[in-house]
């Protein structure tokens, strides 16, 4: 068996998520049915860096899988793109060591969150960012957002959820530029806990509106309880950039 | 009654166009049923610059109204919007003088279609891009389109139609840019043909693919005869940007 590596982007606005859940339309079950389409193999099991919620995008998710088919990469690409629907794209295909695993391999993530501050809505880029009415203090939110970088307990900024077992991450780089009416923050780590950048990006919308000072985030960290945070901002304006292997 | 203008910016992806027409859902119908619902005018009629056709945007569509309403046009802004869909919002809003008219007064209308030649289709901005397989050569269509700048007799480019009297139309003002994968040709004219722009894309595309030469476009535009020019490019990568008036 060979052990193909994708890389794919999907606009999740029509997807109830990337896990496979019956009645749903799931990015993992459309993409399984594409490639089994092409190597004819029926139980086609793709695995993912990590899952994403419904209404969350990917620039750079990645998959492996195990085929037998003798496709070279480059007609994997393409003919997987043939059976997929426009709004799932495999935008890179390789060929991996046996041992090569999408998830466990995955060194860092890098989440972008996308907020937009214009008077009006955007209608065309509506469906890919978080319209925030209010004009945000970004010199604010970006010293606001200082105390987070680094390895710390991110339980504040945590969904409840079937947690993992240690809610500590370590980020690597935090990030927020400006753009005329339009914001994103980066952020980097060797892990997010469930919800986490859209915790975070929620917490600094709160700073940036002025509804919180900007001390108050490293109270928040400190406090290690989820009601501390800000909301859990609109799954629309996050996208899974890039997955970092070591190799 | 006073005269009301409006900048109206829509997806027109869902859309069957700007023009009411029963059982279908159109941009004019539901502009014209938000204002209703704020004036409490039953038979409010929005006066346009130019219909666009199904699958067409406007980031900058101008139409004007008349109303006894004695709202302010910032109030007119806010409370239209809120009664609007998130496909279509309002920009700006103006009191005009009682003989402004949005259709006869405009003097120049800029168009942008925009092309995407990258390997595989962007998820994100496929319904706002024509896609196009084959790497364009953007220097050959820049000189292709020379000879369309100024006056001149378009009908190889006016999809057959109840048409104008006169095909004259003068351009004043087409270029194509490129950035990355992402290719965008603006064209300024004093007046627009039925689907002048997407045969202009779809004629450049050509001579971009290698199909044609670059002297042969100024053959198409000598020739007055539609079947010469090259194929009407898709509704979804053209936008209306702006409409000039003298006032």
């Amino acid at each position: 068996m060979r052990n193909v590596k994708l890389i794919v982007s999907y606009d999740g606005g029509d997807f109830n998520g990337w896990q496979t859940q019956p009645g749903f339309r799931t990015v993992q079950e459309t993409l399984e049915s594409a490639i089994s389409k092409l190597t004819g193999e029926p139980k086609t099991r793709v695995n993912v860096s990590g899952r994403t919620d419904a209404g969350v995008h990917a620039v750079g998710q990645v998959v492996n899988f195990y085929t037998a088919s003798d496709h070279p990469p480059e007609v994997i690409l393409r003919a997987v793109n043939a059976n997929l629907p426009p709004d799932v794209i495999v935008r890179d295909a390789a060929e991996m060591p046996q041992s090569f695993d999408a998830n466990r391999d995955a060194k860092r993530k890098l989440y972008r969150y996308v907020i937009h501050d214009g008077p009006v809505s955007d209608v065309f880029l509506r469906r890919y960012a978080y319209h925030v009415r209010n004009r945000l203090d970004v010199a604010a939110m970006k010293r606001a957002a200082v105390p987070l970088l680094g390895r710390h307990d991110f339980h504040s900024f945590e969904t409840n959820w079937p947690n993992r077992m240690s809610s500590v991450r370590t980020i690597t780089h935090l990030a927020l530029n400006r753009l005329g009416d339009w914001l994103w923050l980066d952020v980097e780590a060797d892990g997010f806990l469930y919800n986490m950048v859209r915790a975070v990006a929620g917490t600094l919308v709160n700073v940036g509106r002025g509804y919180w000072p900007e001390s108050h985030v490293a109270e928040i960290l400190q406090a290690e309880d989820r009601k501390e945070a800000g909301p859990t901002a609109p799954a629309q304006g996050l996208f899974l950039m890039r997955v970092s292997y070591d190799r």
